[in-house]
């Protein structure tokens, strides 16, 4: 058992769960395992780049802690997070024999993680979970807090469903395998998390962004605690998005535009989000909320953390037309996220329209 | 307002909703609506049988609510309840730019419940769905549960979710334009009722057999208001059929089995149920549990209800493997539901292949 594991609980009543976190998560994925009455027969999910990495070691633990492990492995790629991909893998678990209490593992990034989850949410109804984030985004962002969902052809994440894992195992160790970029995407939800909720964490980011960034292992397992502690926090008072939670959203308005408008493929999710976090930071400015000083800082630690603070290939009528058609917005209003001060965020529906056109300008500028 | 409208609530915590009985429920539908914060933009799904005869009326009752009411008609059948049409629904919804508050009202029998909740239940993560069940079948089944599928190639319901609806609207006027089949086709669930939880009601059913057959006013709507409320009972202590919920199972085991050996085409869904329960009673005959006097009134009651009591084109090979690929089949094991009086229902997992398999036989012979 690894010393420095930290366990974050993520309390949701019936449906609480424990994030494990640390560099040899063996013994404590054998003891929960053994603790819960499965049924044998189990179906490990992963992708194409993470399976001839972790695949079999991740399925080799699974069977000591005596299951009858599968693995299946979907393409890389976002493309995967289709109703095809879920159907062959409703196909693969039937073909398996998968019963209703059948654990399902996701090994891999958000990817794996939403589409497994999703199939998990509706096989049978309902089968058991398990996630084994290997992404520092997926890790702090799609692996707490219950959503799962694929894309439809014409927006990302349209069918889904709230459902909590049984247990969520980060080895950090993992990480050491993953391109730079995807470190900084990841750092993007994770400034984001100082951003909305605690300005003592944004302080810890600007100070060890540097350690942060070669990921040094007594500060990255402390920003991927606290973002999940924060995370958890915010979605146990809120699991269905009905209030608070919205306040995880932001940056995602005119990050999603942005995503979009470069045909998700330009700029990951944690970039689009970044430089959306910029501009909802520019137009709690313009509302009067939030000092010119702490947007400023906040534009610093983003560039900090390489990434972006303007998106190339966009235009401001098509980014503001996007945002109407964001599952955020109700009714025909746009709920911006946006920040008072530094670590605290508020929601608003009467953003002008002129306001959030100034903001993507200053976007889409070079 | 009917004055002889029945209500019955289904106690489900946060997710507890009011099923509406009657034969003009205008100004109930009205009312609950018009106390919801619902977005105007709404869905009515509603099929090729349906939606010509009761289409158009709905659509203005949803209108005078304040909706914008779009109608969308699938195909008629079963075939119609898979992820293709869910798709298409997907589509539907978002170019029609409902957002997360926007309802989604399912007006028809089993299938366009099922494959409207589904869908419900995933855009967005799960928007406010309505029912408006036209068949006797879906009023005392399917529209009481929460339990939303759609099929796969290799097995019905496998795809699917517990997702409850915020009302239902029973217009028993509607059941005047049902085929004789389909009433007995629903008489098959509702005399399931008497027999698992409520020897009364199963005396009722004997005694009125002919009135209800005809639809007759008053012992119709006792009959689907008593059936939704036994339903209610069971699943309000067991939503997610980890225990009790199990027994509205009774006779679904071998019912499967017959369908899916018959192609879902030979016997619909009560038919199959009615043969598998009077199987289900002679397995309990042979187990000890009930006597034969009470399998053979079974048998009647069946009978007087205008179902079959016999399969034909099923071979008890092939039926016999095939209860080992229902979803109630939990590590290989059957979970029966049996009975040890009329009125009261028992679970078993240890029903011997021989008991199973003489039981099978009787029902498969002319």
């Amino acid at each position: 058992m690894d010393e420095a594991m930290r366990k974050v609980p993520v309390e949701l009543g019936p449906e609480s769960y424990t994030i494990y976190i640390g560099k040899d998560l063996n013994e404590s994925i054998l003891s929960v395992l053994r603790a819960k009455s499965y049924s044998k027969k189990a179906l490990l999910v992963t992708d194409s780049h993470v399976g001839p990495l972790y695949g079999a070691s991740v399925r080799s633990v699974l069977r000591q802690a005596g299951l009858e492990v599968s693995l299946y492995e979907v393409p890389a790629g976002e493309h995967t997070k289709n109703l095809a991909e879920a159907e062959k893998l409703y196909t693969r678990c039937i073909e398996l024999g998968l019963d209703r209490k059948s654990p399902i593992f996701a090994l891999g990034g958000g990817v794996v993680g939403d589409l497994t989850g999703f199939v998990a949410a509706t096989y049978m109804r309902g089968v058991p979970f398990v996630q084994l984030p290997t992404s520092l985004l997926a890790m702090v962002d799609s692996s707490v807090g219950g959503k799962v969902a694929v894309n439809h052809a014409l927006g990302k994440n349209l069918i889904g469903s709230f459902y909590q894992p049984d247990a969520v195992f980060m080895d950090l160790s993992m990480l050491d395998s993953l391109p730079k970029r995807e470190i900084y995407t990841g750092l993007g939800e994770i400034v984001k998390y100082g951003m909305i909720y605690d300005a003592a964490f944004f302080d810890f980011l600007v100070q060890h962004a540097e350690e942060v960034l070669r990921l040094a292992c007594e500060p990255t397992r402390h920003m991927i605690a606290r973002s999940c502690e924060i995370k958890a926090a915010v979605v146990s008072q809120d699991e269905k998005e009905a209030g608070l939670r919205r306040i995880l959203n932001f940056g995602h308005t005119m990050g999603h535009a942005i995503e979009k408008e470069t045909g998700y493929i330009r700029y990951n999710h944690g970039e689009a989000v970044a430089i959306g976090m910029a501009g909802a930071a520019d137009i709690s400015v313009q509302m009067g909320l939030l000092q010119e000083a702490d947007a400023q800082r906040i534009e610093r630690l983003i560039e900090a953390m390489h990434l972006p603070l303007h998106a190339e290939g966009c235009t401001v009528d098509a980014m503001y037309a996007d945002i109407f058609h964001d599952k955020k917005t109700i009714g025909g209003k746009v709920n911006w996220v946006l920040l008072d001060r530094i670590g605290h965020a508020v929601c608003r529906n009467d953003v002008p329209e002129s306001v959030v056109r100034r903001a993507m300008q200053a976007r889409i500028q070079q």
